[in-house]
């Protein structure tokens, strides 16, 4: 009998990456393209098409495709729609689950990205022996995947898990969704450069980071700082891990998790991000939560990280 | 054959009201006694076991009753003991549900009163037809039962929905439980009592309820004085009703359920209340969620509620 496998597919606003994942997260084969987000949406399917025809083809008597995961921004589990992402101008509504479907002849599901990074610490990762646990992907904005008794927390209308968007203060600061004082503007790569912007103008102290223009700075630069004691890039940390500690102490309130996973670009400051989070959320966990729940970073990591996550929800959906 | 029934059980601090129930909803014998919460926990269950002998024994030869049902203060679904509940001298852990299963000889399962009210509405109340929602009993506290897909969130240690205790603001007002700012110390009877002292403080207007202390104030007194145009309480409610609102949107963020249903003595008050949360509440929520969320009060209501929703969990999980 051929081997079991499914197609995993991370979208991203600038690159995508597809893997064949068998049943224990061994990559068949991988390959990396560009989205071309701001082209027409067939140019996608017709390149992805290509791609898995290529990685596809070595291993044609081998296998057998049982389907197809995908994670990507804004996306609808029940439709398998892409729903007003920013960074695609793809419209509206771009029925990414459905087209695949019909362009590659594999079933589809699809769900965002923070959901198939959930589902592959559940399958692949830190979470393989957990039944509630929360992931959050900390990088250009927030994303949470919330797992409920070992299944993903959907809602309604498959939105659930919005938690870049509860509120941190009413007046706070103006994000892309339109709102203001929402989580990601602050605890995300994009926020703690906002946060290094704030701390520049409150505090007199001197700082490598005052060289650097909005464009230029980045996650990475204001980790090196902090990392080499610079006094503005450590409060950034301090003061973003205090945000997210005091929000994560109400996700547990709601949730009563075993675990809150961190990843995305933010959790490679580690311990500068860990530590001061940790200290706030115990100091807001309501009493009947303290020590009932673990503060962990992700474990599948490397190139391969959203295309095993990807592949989990094929593998647990189809 | 006989008719079957559940014994429903709602334990307050001061009264505890059982009752038995058919499949229906329909409220065969009931009968309320005090629940002696100050004395030993076995006083507790004599008495229980007396009604229980009381309201059944004209039935005796008509039904067969298939267990029992609870809602408490603090109850651990998972282990059916009651965890450090305020306003009970049974000691730090009482074994609520084992104890009452060896008195009474018949299955019994238990849990917090805000999931038995979740119940409710789901089994005998508005929320018959619905998968995804909330209920929040706004009470002396505040309490919260949430239904995913038409089970009760319960978490890993059966602790989930305790939405009383999200953080409202870090240096915000002391609560029972420790910690300070916590939603229940804003949003509740108990919490808009102390609004009303805060805005006796901050303005200068005159109002009626400048003539009660602070013990003889009561919830009762803001909403008929907020009816009759008295500027303090009108703003009170104003004042409850957007932190409320604030928080329902962090709450469909996370849960992207269909409807949020409120009940308790603060919803007495109704559109006094309704209004700022509803208009607080849709400022705040995420795009994607806009137009998809009602906010709804009980259904359920009447001298019986509670004790539905205890029949309720027991036809639901025995």
């Amino acid at each position: 009998m051929n081997q079991e496998v499914v197609l995993g597919i991370d979208l991203g606003g600038t690159n995508t990456k597809a893997g064949l994942v068998d049943k224990n997260g061994k990559v068949l084969a991988f390959e990396r393209f560009n989205t071309h987000a701001k082209e027409e949406f067939p140019i996608f399917l017709e390149h992805l098409s290509i791609v898995f025809n290529r990685i596809s083809g070595p291993f044609k008597d081998q296998i057998s495709i049982k389907g197809v995961g995908i994670g990507a921004p804004n996306v609808n589990f029940y439709t398998g729609n892409m729903e007003r992402a920013h960074n695609f101008s793809w419209g509206e509504i771009t029925p990414l689950a459905p087209a695949i479907h019909e362009k590659l002849n594999l079933p589809v599901v699809a769900t965002n990205d923070a959901n198939v990074a959930a589902l592959g610490e559940m399958v692949f990762g830190i979470a393989r022996e957990m039944k509630n646990f929360a992931v959050l992907t900390l990088g250009t904005g927030l994303g949470s995947g919330i797992v409920v008794d070992r299944k993903l927390l959907l809602g309604q209308d498959g939105l659930a898990g919005e938690m870049g968007h509860v509120n941190v203060r009413p007046d706070g600061r103006n994000c892309n969704c339109g709102l203001s004082g929402c989580l990601e503007t602050y605890v995300s790569v994009t926020g703690i450069k906002r946060t290094v912007f704030k701390l520049m103008a409150d505090r007199k102290v001197d700082s490598i980071l005052r060289g650097y223009n909005y464009h230029e700075l980045d996650g990475e630069m204001i980790a090196q700082a902090a990392l080499d004691g610079d006094p503005i890039a450590k409060e950034a940390f301090t003061y973003t891990g205090n945000i997210l500690g005091t929000k994560l102490a109400d996700l547990v309130a709601y949730f009563n998790p075993e675990a809150v996973i961190l990843t995305g670009g933010l959790t490679h400051a580690r311990d500068l991000l860990l530590v001061p989070t940790q200290e706030s959320m115990d100091a807001r966990l309501f009493p009947a939560f303290r020590g009932k729940v673990r503060l962990l970073l992700s474990s599948v990591g490397g190139a391969h990280d959203a295309v095993l996550g990807a592949a989990a929800l094929a593998w647990q959906h189809l």
